[in-house]
C-alpha cells in the first residue's frame, strides 16, 4: 500500500493540472472562438505560402496560453467589450512570429512534436512569414486604435528581440551567470506574458495599480514558465510528450540547470561542460552523463525552486483583485506552469 | 572628334545625376542631421551586438534615399515641424530590417560593395537584429502618435513581407510573367517608397489629394527604381561600383530582363534559361552567354523603357504641387533613379 498514496497524489496533481488548463479554456471559450476566427481571417494573404506556413504553426497544437492570459485578465478586470479578442490575436501573432524566427535561430527539429515550419519550408520562408505575422499584428493593433496598447506591445517586441540576441550571444558561453540568464528570459519570454496581461487593464480602463498588478502577474508567471521549460528540456519524461530531451544541451544553450550544475561542479565536471557546451564536442553517452551531473548537483530541483519563487510572486500579484472564477483560473494556471515539470 | 560629343554627353548626364542626389541632400541636410542622430540614438541597446550589427549596415554607405523622400516631401507640402524627422528614421529602420532579412534570404555576399552583416555575424543575428530594428521603428511611430501614419506604415510592412514571400516563390520559376513581377516589386519596393512620401502629407495635415499624389509619386518612383536595379544586375559597368554582376542570375531570380529575354527566345535559348535559372546548372561562360541573349533580345533596353513609363507617371504626380526647389529636387531624383543605369 505504501506506493498507493504517492501514486494517487501524483495522479491528483496531474488531474489538477489538466483541470487548470481546461478550466481556463472553458472560462474564455467564447472569446477564444472569436480570437481563433480573427487569427484565421487575418493570416490570409493572396500569397498562398503565407497562410499555408502560418497555418502549419498556428494549427500545430499550441496551448494559446498567451492570448488566454489576455482574455482571462480582461474578465478579471470586468471588461465587457470585444477589443480584447483582437488584441489577444495580436499577442498570438507576435508569439508565432517569434517561433518562426526561432526556428531559423536554433535549428530545432521538433517543436510541439511536429516538424518545424523551417524544416518543411526553409529558412527564408520562416523569416518572411514571421515578418508578415509581425506586421499583421501591428495592423490589428492600429485598427484597435489605442496608443497605450501600441506602446506596450511595440516595447515588448523590441525587448523580445533584445532578449533573443542576448540569448544567442550566451550560447556556448559558460561564463553566463544566473543574472544574465534571468535578463534573457525576462526579455525573450516574460515581456510578452506581462504585456498580454497588462493590455487587459488598458482596454478596460482600469486604474494604474491594476495594470501594474497584471503586468507583474504576467511577468512572474513568464519567468516561472521559462525556467520550468528549461528544466523540462532535461526531463526524460518529456520524450513521451513528443519533445526531444537535451535539445539545449546539443545546441550549447546555457540555461539555469546547466549554470547551476557548472557552478557546483568539480574541475573534472567543469571540463566536461566545457567540452560539450562550449566546444560542441558531444559524444555518445554525454547526454546521459549530463543528466547524471544535473541530478547529482540537484540543479533541476533547485531551478524548479527558483521558479517557485516567481510563481509565488505571480500569485501575490493577484491579491489586488477580488476572488472570482477568473482569479482562481489565473492562480491555477500558475500551478499548472510550475507543475508540468513533475 | 566624333567621339567627343557622346563622351561629353555621358559626362554631362553623369554630372546631372550626381547633382540630383547632391541637390536633394543639400535641400534636406539640416533635417537629415536630425534623422541620423535619431537613427544612431535609437539603434542603441544594452545588448552590444545590436548597435554593432545595425551600425555596420546603417553606416555602410546607403544613400538614405527613402528617408530623404520623407524629408523632401515634407518640404514640398510646407510642413514646418520636426515630426517628419522621427518618421524618416522609422522608414530607414524598416528598410534596414528588410535588408538584414534579405541577407538571410538570398545569401548575397556583397551589398553596396561591403560584406553583408550576415556574412560577418550569421543568419541568426541578421534575423534578430532585423526584428529589433523593426520593433524599434514601431516604437518611434507610436511615440509620434499618429494612428494614420501607423496605419500607412504597418500596412506597408505587411505588403513588403508579402512581396518578399512572393518573390521567393518565383525563384527558378520561368513561368513567372511580367504581371507577377510587377506585383512583387510593387510590394517589396514600391510600397515603402509610397509610404515614405505619403506620410509627409499626413503630418502636414494636407488634403487627401496631396496625400494621394505623394503616394503615387513614391509608388511609381519605386517601381522605376526597382526595374532599373534589376537591369543593373546585368550591367557589366556595375562591377566598378563594387556590385557583383549576375547575382540574380546565380540565384535564379526571375526579374524583368530575364522574363523578356525568355519570352523572346528561341527554343534553344529557352532551354538555356531553363538549365541555368530553373535548374541552377550554371557553368563557366553561362553568365556571358546570358548577357549576350539579353543584348540580342534588347531585354535590358526594353526593361529600361518600362521603367521610363513609371518615371513619367511619377513626374506627373508632382504636377499637383507648385513649382519650388523641393519639387525640382523630387523631379530630378526620378531622372537620377532612371539614369544611373546608363
Amino acid at each position: 500500500m505504501s506506493n498507493v498514496t504517492p501514486l494517487r497524489r501524483t495522479t491528483d496533481r496531474q488531474n489538477k493540472n489538466v483541470d487548470a488548463l481546461t478550466t481556463l479554456q472553458s472560462l474564455v471559450a467564447d472569446d477564444m472562438a472569436l480570437v481563433n476566427t480573427t487569427i484565421l481571417d487575418r493570416m490570409q494573404s493572396p500569397v498562398s505560402l503565407i497562410p499555408q506556413l502560418a497555418g502549419h504553426l498556428i494549427a500545430s497544437g499550441g496551448k494559446r496560453l498567451r492570448p488566454m492570459l489576455t482574455l482571462a485578465s480582461s474578465k478579471l478586470v470586468g471588461y465587457e467589450g470585444k477589443r480584447h479578442c483582437k488584441l489577444a490575436a495580436c499577442v498570438e501573432f507576435i508569439h508565432t512570429a517569434t517561433l518562426l524566427h526561432d526556428d531559423v535561430v536554433d535549428e530545432s527539429e521538433l517543436r510541439r512534436g511536429k516538424d518545424t515550419a523551417n524544416a518543411v519550408w526553409g529558412n527564408q520562408a520562416s523569416v518572411l512569414v514571421g515578418d508578415f505575422l509581425f506586421s499583421r499584428a501591428f495592423e490589428l493593433m492600429v485598427e484597435d486604435g489605442s496608443l497605450k496598447v501600441l506602446k506596450i506591445l511595440s516595447s515588448a517586441s523590441s525587448v523580445i528581440a533584445e532578449g533573443e540576441v542576448q540569448q544567442m550571444m550566451t550560447v556556448a558561453d559558460l561564463s553566463t551567470d544566473e543574472d544574465t540568464y534571468m535578463d534573457v528570459i525576462g526579455s525573450k519570454t516574460a515581456a510578452l506574458f506581462a504585456a498580454a496581461c497588462q493590455i487587459a487593464a488598458v482596454v478596460a480602463e482600469r486604474p494604474e495599480r491594476e495594470e501594474a498588478a497584471l503586468a507583474s502577474y504576467g511577468r512572474n508567471l513568464g519567468l516561472a514558465f521559462q525556467i520550468i521549460d528549461d528544466v523540462l528540456d532535461y526531463n526524460a519524461n518529456q520524450a513521451s510528450l513528443g519533445k526531444t530531451v537535451g535539445d539545449d544541451f546539443q545546441e550549447g544553450k546555457i540555461t539555469l540547470p546547466t549554470i547551476l550544475a557548472f557552478q557546483r561542479g568539480t574541475d573534472i565536471e567543469k571540463a566536461f561542460w566545457k567540452r560539450t557546451l562550449s566546444e560542441g564536442d558531444i559524444r555518445e553517452g554525454d547526454l546521459d552523463h549530463a543528466l547524471d551531473l544535473l541530478a547529482k548537483s540537484n540543479a533541476l530541483g533547485d531551478a524548479t525552486r527558483r521558479a517557485q519563487y516567481f510563481a509565488d510572486k505571480a500569485m501575490d500579484s493577484l491579491s489586488l483583485f477580488k476572488a472570482c472564477a477568473s482569479r482562481d483560473a489565473l492562480a491555477d494556471i500558475v500551478h499548472f506552469c510550475l507543475q508540468r515539470g513533475h
